[in-house]
Order: C-alpha cells, then structure tokens, then sequence
C-alpha cells in the first residue's frame, strides 16, 4: 500500500483507471470519469455486493429508483430545509471552504486568507423543478408498499440499490474520496420496532465482513460511533467503518439507524398509508430501517490504495535497473483483467493466439500482449494487477506446456496446456 | 405478443416490473423506477449487451465518463444550439405538445385546443453550471485520445458505454418508450474516413442481430433510412432499426455516422489535438465515427410486449376458468427467475427448500414459493415469465424424483433430483 495520493492519481490516469472528467476542457471540479480497467474494477466490486447481499439473501430485493423525483420528496425527507453545509469563502483568493475545514495556511496569491461570515449552502443540485438525488435511499422509502407487495416479503425484510447520487460539493478534494457525482450501493432494511438494535449490530458485522472480503487489511479499518451531536437528523445511532486513507482515517462505509422517521414523514406528507401490516400479530406499524452504505469511488479509492505497491525492481529481466515497480495485489476477483497471455516473441504469435481464444471463452476479461520484451510485458501487467501471466516460448511447441506467472510470488510454473484451464479455474476461485 | 399498452401499464405495476417514479406524490411526469423483477430483466439485457459488444470483441473497450460535464462540451457538440424541439401550448388547458405531434381532438375541459405560437425549446436538464447529458456519446469523445492511449489499440475500435441520460420531453408519452431519463447503450466506432460507409453497414447489420438475439420476433422488426432533411446536424447518414410496438412501428435502436463532426469540434473548441496517428501508414487524421445506440427501456419494453401473451385458461388447475392468464414468454436468459421450487403442500416444505437451497448456489435469480395452490403459484411463475417450475410432491420422497414444467409447452417431466442440475443446466444454456 501507498501513502502517496499523489502518486496513484498520476498512476490512475496513466493506467486508464480514472480519468479527470471533461479533461479537454480543463476538467470540471470534483468529476471523474473511469476508464475501461477502472470501470472493470468498478463493476467487480459492484457485482460482488449484489451477488452477496441481493442474490445470495432470500430477505433483500433489488430497485432501481430515478435520479429524478418530485421534489415534495426532498420536502418530506428534510433534505431541502435541514440537508444544510456551512461554508466561508476567503475574500481575496475566492476560494470555498467548509466550516468545519477551514485551512490556516495562506492564500496562493500571498497574504493571509481573509474569510466572510458562515454561510449556509445547500448541497442539492437543483434542476428546472427538482433536485438530483443526494442520496438513493428516498426510492427505497417511497416505493416501499409497492415493493413489500411485489416482492411478497415479511417485515423484517431489505431493499437494495446501487446508484448515482450528487451532491454539490463546496470543496472536492482527495481524488475520488469527495466528489459531486457518485454511485452509492444501499440497504434499507425494515425491521419491527425494538428489533432495531440488533438488526443494527448485524449489519454492522455484515458489512465489516463484506469489506475484508474485498481484500482490504483489517489493520487499515476503523469504526467511529457518532457522538449525539453529531447525528443527522434522521439517526438515532450511526457507525462509520473507516480507511486509513493516504490522508487520513475517514469514512468508507455506515450504517445508521434511520428510525421510523422517513416513513412516518413521508406518510405526514403524502396522505398514503405507508405502515406496515403484521399478518401474524395483526398490529400495524411504522417499521424501523437500518440502513447500511457503502460509497462506491470510496471503496474503489480504498481497495487501489490497499492494493498499491512500489517497489525496487523485482525482476532481473528489468531494463532500466534504477526504475521503481508499480505492482497492484487485487484480490483475483477483483482484478481488470484476470490473466495476460504473452508470446515470448512475435514468430509465436499463432500459437499463443490460439490459447488466448480458447481461455478468451471462459474469461472475458483477459489481454493478448506482443509489444515489448517480456519483462516489460511483465510489468505492465504488474501495473494493473493482472494475477498470471502465461508465456508461450520455443519450448512450448515440444512440449505442449506454458508458463505460468504468478503476480505476487514472481513464481513461474510449467503447466501443460491441456490443464490450463482448470488450473487457473482453481486459481483464480481461491483468490 | 400484445398491442394493449394500458394492459402491460397495469401487468408491469402489479408485477413489480416498471413503477411510476414518486407515485405517492402523484407521480412525476415521464420518469419511471424499476422494481425488482424489472429491474433483474434490465440487468439482464445489459449484461448480455456488455459481454456480445466489450468482453467478447478486443477491439471495443468499456468507458464510464460523468454525467455532469464541463458546459464546453455542450457549446462544442453543438447541443446548447442546435438541440432545440418545437412546441406549442394549449392557451386553455395549457398541455404543451412537439410542433410535430399536436392532437386534433379537444381539450379535456371542453373546446377546442387554442395554440400558442411555435416556441423553440432546448430539451436539456439544466443545473447551476452545466446541462445533465442528453446523450452519452460525447463522454467518448472527450476522452477519445486517453483512452485510446491507455487500451493501447489501434484504428478502427470503439469505446462503449451504458448510462444515464435525460430530455426534459415536452411531451412524455407511451409508457417507456418518451421517458425524461433513460439508459443509453452507444458505441463509438473510430475508423478511417473512407471506410465509414462499410463500417456503418457492419454495425447496422452486428445491431440487428443483437436485437434478434435477444428474442424478439423478424415481423416486429423494421428499418428506416433518414432523409437529408431529417438527418442531425452531425449525422451523414442515420438508419433507426425499428420495433412493431402497440403504438406503432417506432425507433428502438439506430446505427449513426457521425463523421468527424465531434472530434473536429471539439479540437476547435478545446484547443487540444484529437487526432489519430497512425505508425503505418504515418497519416493524421480526425478519425470518422460510426454510432451505432441503443435504449435500455425501449428494448425493455420491446422485450415485454414480444414476450407478453394473455390466454384463456391454459392449465386444468385454473380456480376461477373465466378468468384469463397471462404468460411472458421471455428468452430463459432474459427471464429475471430461471426456476421456482414449489413443495406441493407445506408439508413437503422441508424437502423442498433443500433442493431450493443447493440450486439457488448455482443460479441465484431462483424463488421458493409454498403459498396457494399449484395451480396458482404456476400462474403467479407464468406471469413474470420464470421458464421452469419445480414441483416437490410425496411420490418425490419415495423415488428421489420432482416434477419439472415447462412455462411454454405446460409439458410436465419426472427428473431425478441427482440429475436436476443438468438438466437445468442444459435446457437454460439452449434457450
């Protein structure tokens, strides 16, 4: 891993894993656009969460709410009166900052920063007549009933989502860690009142356990329990699971116990009855929710900067000696792409081409590569996190074998091209 | 198939397929949110999409560029101009329909429409600095020089992507099909100008045959050639493929020839060089760009109502035998439940959820129903399109055997639950 934020910034562009957003234009602030290995990256870890809470759970159902909702949602959520930031701006350099993050150094034009009064600045895109959704937990409030009867689910039970959400930012900063268009993956699950605590304490574990999955070292995660100030004003208990981020240790995922208090205000504004029905015990109710989240450019920006390593050259093959290695550890799953297939010089091409489509059928995510020396194959593979790499040399035509190059050992293996498949079938399920 | 809209309106609703977007404040106009089954259909056709058009060709690569996009690049695409509706507003009833679309009949509130002039409309979403994109077409072309740089390929290849989009229609109508935020499935195809006219035939022929692939019948399919005067401003040639929907044969995909409008305009404006070099040949040039689109809820709704059929009582076990039932006869791919396992009585239940359990860890998109009588749970399977139902009775405790049904043919097949796998397994990989 890296402390260096600098220098995966620099390695994600070059790489093709995040790409400012509208760069020909100067960019646009806090946008960031993913480029094929980062939006495979992306989509592993989005398709994992869903495997594991929607399809794996019998009790969590999937939605897909719009971005665009009548704005009386944001009136009953409490977003367009309370969804508040305070921010100052300095007088000579124009610069915005948030108040709890107001910096003392100076401005960059000289002199110190002179700041106005806190201002209150209401972080909602607005369009003609909505807002962009700040959050993707509303669609899963609204849509409730209709989704509790679709679904034929009994209380407790979750809806999940995974979505874009915006927020108009005062100050972007830390790469993809703040930024203003975002994807969210949510639960909002119901439970019965009183069941809440508990329900609480097992997502939490859930969810914790979800994060290691991915690969990320537990001695860079930590939990911060919201003191009662610091609650929003839905909360009744909130519990942040953190990242020592480059910059800090900061929030990557939560869960909060959001209480009855969405769809209670959202029944007090909308006259629909949105309680609940116990066939069982014949009350009705508003259940509670235990929402757990998880940002997905957090997680994203987590797992690189976990998976990150720059070393001194590993390998002999190595041209320029003096030159540092970049090598990302993904957890196979998780990997762009899952294996290289390398011809050790161009006469082998047909050869290797041939292997290549045949494992091209099992994994779709794979790369033929015959630029370069192998080592610098090699490396360029180590730079996006490629787990194996497998060379057809002269030998491979005697004795019908190929090499097997392990990412994080630099161990080769000879292994027969009839096993080929199978043995990185193993491989690739244990990573 | 079906040509009653207001039936599959109702079907999608009850079925948890398509939900009006905040219907308990009434709605807001053309904007929809999927439910769960629905939403499993459209993951299902994007998945199919992405795997046919980036992980099985090398020379297409994924890209995911922002929604919000410096207003720069909306100046140099030409949309801030020329991307302008038509309309007129009923003085009276103030409905506002597109110049090429007003009604003849009354208003709702008696009398005649009374029209406004012609009034030029610009259909983008505006927020405080920029435009939510109208399409994502030009996020491909902005980052056209880097992601070419990092995928390392070559003339002609393509950058795909699948997003979000909005126009604020003036007129929202037909259900999915004029909606103010959709999903857009677009591939730009740089290629020598010079070969553009034989690329673009290759598109329009590769679209077609994605659109067959996905089920839908040839006699629903249509085509139609732009003329000059209906052509964009950056088009040299556009062709929709068409779907026979109930409200008539109707844009569902189209293959564009950009030319080099884009690129061009964009190096205009920006400053920056979109050229492509080529080491061949050592030409430089702004390479032409075939487009061939494609939009998610349109398939979705073409989808739905090929597959969509109401009957008489097709099964013995139907309660009430006047009643009609309705079957969606979705491709097994598409269906969002491959199979559901059914106990015959509660009894059987323990039995039942056993089978469930291990073949849910093979396919995860499968349900455990034991509500109601047989005959109703295989109506409630016919009705959002699940292709088998495998039913637990008390012959299956003696001779290890279930019963597998057919949703199309309603034939009914003894299997013994060793070989339940694949034989599953077999009849979902064939359809």
């Amino acid at each position: 891993m890296t402390n260096n934020l600098e220098q995966i910034v620099s390695w994600a562009k070059r790489r093709g894993f995040v790409l400012p957003g509208s760069e020909i234009y100067g960019g646009i602030s806090g946008i960031y656009d993913f480029g094929p290995y980062g939006l495979a990256l992306k989509n592993n870890i989005k398709k994992l969460w869903w495997r594991t809470f929607v399809e794996c759970r019998d009790d969590v159902v999937g939605l897909e709410s719009a971005i665009l909702m009548n704005r009386k949602v944001w009136q009953a959520s409490g977003h367009e009166k309370d969804f508040i930031d305070e921010l100052v701006e300095c007088k000579k350099c124009h610069l915005r900052f948030k108040a709890d993050d107001i910096p003392s150094q100076e401005c960059s034009e000289g002199g110190k920063h002179e700041f106005t009064e806190l201002r209150e600045f209401n972080p909602m895109f607005k369009t003609d007549e909505t807002y962009l959704r700040p959050e993707t937990a509303q669609g899963m409030f609204t849509d409730f009933k209709q989704v509790l009867e679709v679904s034929r689910q009994k209380i407790p039970f979750g809806i999940a989502q995974v979505g874009k959400s915006f927020r108009n930012e005062i100050n972007t900063k830390d790469f993809l860690f703040r930024v203003r268009e975002f994807e969210l993956a949510e639960i909002e699950y119901f439970v019965r009142p009183g069941e809440d605590e508990k329900s609480f304490d097992n997502w939490l574990k859930l969810w914790g356990e979800f994060i290691i999955m991915l690969g990320l070292r537990k001695e860079n995660i930590g939990h911060y329990e919201h003191s009662k100030e610091e609650l929003a004003h839905y909360s009744k208990r909130t519990v942040d699971i953190q990242y020592a981020f480059p910059f800090g240790l900061k929030e990557l995922a939560g869960v909060a116990n959001r209480t009855d208090f969405d769809l209670r205000s959202h029944e007090e504004t909308s006259g629909k009855d949105l309680k609940y029905f116990s066939e069982e015990t014949k009350e009705k109710y508003w259940p509670y929710v235990i929402e757990p989240t998880v940002g997905i450019e957090r997680l994203v920006l987590a797992i690189i900067c976990d998976a990150f390593e720059e070393s001194k050259p590993r390998t002999e093959t190595t041209e320029a000696a003096t030159e540092k290695e970049i090598v990302l550890h993904f957890k196979p799953s998780l990997a762009p792409v899952k294996m290289a297939v390398l011809p050790l010089v161009k006469k082998l091409s047909k050869e290797a081409r041939e292997i290549y489509e045949d494992l091209k059928n099992c994994w779709g995510d794979i790369e033929f590569d015959e630029s370069g020396s192998i080592g610098r194959r090699y490396r360029r593979q180590d730079e996006i996190g490629t787990p194996y790499c497998i060379t057809i040399d002269f030998d491979t035509l005697e004795d019908k074998k190929v090499t097997i190059r392990d990412r994080d050992t630099m161990k080769q293996e000879r292994v027969g091209i009839a096993d080929l498949k199978n043995y990185l079938f193993e491989k690739l399920n244990i990573g």
